[in-house]
């Protein structure tokens, strides 16, 4: 199968109580595709400017991801400046570039216009709505979004909403769009807008899965140290696609498994700055972090009543 | 086997968005016992005021719950009066009159001197070091506290948790405690003061236990009302510590059922102000609930790698 994302590529300036990183290599798109290309092949669209290194789109190319989608132009790559205190489920940006990203307008390679899965990262929803023009109708599109667009462009984010199939959002998002503060309720508003499935990240809390009848709780890896939160959601977003076009496409089964794959990236990702972790991991890895997941959440059904 | 509980029986004043209560029924071994009571029998240590009604006392004893304990004084009995807002992880207290609770020195009755399994409420921990000393060592001493006493009395905490096996906090009481602001990190250096089993309770985002070399995650129900929060911690202890004390004592599989029960009772006495909700809940619908968790929860190993 194949798995289509566009969004960005661009440098992040972090600092975080544990470190900080002038100009790394960052962007959702560009997350996203290191974390779904340990699983499958990705056509990846996006825009840099003249000072983006080629060594990254060489790096992509080597993991399996096609960067014909990938436009350099003239000017400066978007770039984005952020600080996470203690409470690292929380990003304060401190500075936004958008640079050459400003203008913006993906199109699709003819090579990429029948996607099985399709990612919206989280962009402007009128360029996210030009995509889905742009495509044969995927087995599932789904679409991240932030707070920026929920207020600044509601109408047009509404609008793309009825044409996807799962959302991503954090809590704070879910609340935002739906008006409603009670996350369970939250996803049943957000869910008439369009998505028939909505996932909600939490971050080191773990990740709900919220669907007409049916829930999912995936949990986080407890990890000792998170050195760098960013990139997280698109690298856990990665993992649940990349697993999704794998194994066969969304189902209540795979879908579960997909989420779990999503959270185990998103745990590597944050070890440490930028791709300095997850480049070096392997599908072992990923497995291996899967199985303790699995022993650090299960448990048995009750004795019957004596 | 035998369940022994010392802690507060209160009046509670309580606002949260969804309303208002002035004066219902509260107090931590008082949330313990009508939790613990639906699995075991539960021994009970406390004092009261003129003012407490004998009808709780009554009910109490209806459920199973030994109150020969509870010491009836002259006086006013212990209020709280407290406010959440939407967060409702996190209470604001607005008044505490101590009262009869002041001079509280717990004495146990002769017969309450061999419990299997004791939960030491959130109270002066010299207090909770006195009941130690009035016990024969049972098979588990489990402590609940809270910023008041990590602050305010922290040698007599540190000293008493020595004799502790099982210690409940929140996140922010783990932080304080050790220092350390990464749960697991928390987790580990509490362990070094005494306990050799650390649960962190993370209201809507579930529980944590962590062991030396173990942990284990109990979601939490995902519910689309949550009233009133307080006493959901005393609760979660209660069914916890009900389950050991019913299914034959703390072992790695009791530990993870009983921490979901304890998850589920809270689910419950969440769903409405003072024991409302609670006291209407049969085992049928604890197991019920249990049931709901272990699918929401569930999920199967990835394929084999092609």
């Amino acid at each position: 199968m194949t798995l289509l994302v566009v969004g960005s590529l661009a440098f992040d300036s972090v600092e975080t109580p544990f470190g900080k990183r002038d100009k790394v290599l960052g962007g959702s798109a560009n997350f996203f595709s290191v974390s779904a290309s340990l699983l499958t092949k990705v056509n990846l669209v996006g825009v840099v400017g003249e000072d983006f290194p080629e060594e990254q789109l060489t790096y992509l190319k080597s993991r399996n991801v096609d960067v014909a989608g990938v436009d350099r132009v003239a000017g400066k790559t978007f770039h984005w400046s952020g600080k996470y205190n203690f409470d690292l489920n929380e990003a304060h940006t401190l500075d936004t570039q958008l640079n050459v990203f400003a203008d913006f307008k993906p199109v699709l390679p003819a090579g990429f216009r029948k996607p099985d899965h399709l990612f919206l990262a989280n962009i402007d929803p009128e360029l996210q709505y030009a995509v889905l023009d742009q495509v044969e109708r995927p087995k599932l599109v789904a679409l991240d979004t932030m707070n920026y667009w929920i207020s600044g462009k509601r109408e047009a984010l509404l609008k793309v909403l009825k044409r996807v199939d799962l959302l991503f959002v954090n809590d704070a998002e879910a609340r935002q769009l739906s008006g409603e503060h009670n996350v369970v309720k939250a996803g049943a508003a957000i869910r008439k807008m369009g998505p028939r499935t909505v996932i909600i990240k939490r971050g080191e809390y773990g990740a709900l899965m919220l669907e007409q009848g049916h829930a999912f709780y995936a949990p986080a890896y407890p990890l000792e140290d998170v050195f760098d939160p960013t990139g997280a959601g698109d690298t856990f977003a990665g993992g649940v696609m990349g697993s999704l076009d794998r194994w066969g496409g969304f189902n209540p089964a795979t879908a579960r498994q997909a989420m779990v794959v999503g959270g185990v990236m998103a745990s590597f990702v944050v070890e440490d700055f930028s791709f300095d972790r997850i480049r070096k991991i392997s599908l072992d890895d990923v497995q291996a972090r899967y199985g303790e997941l699995r022993r650090f959440t299960d448990f048995k059904d009750l004795p019957t009543q004596e």
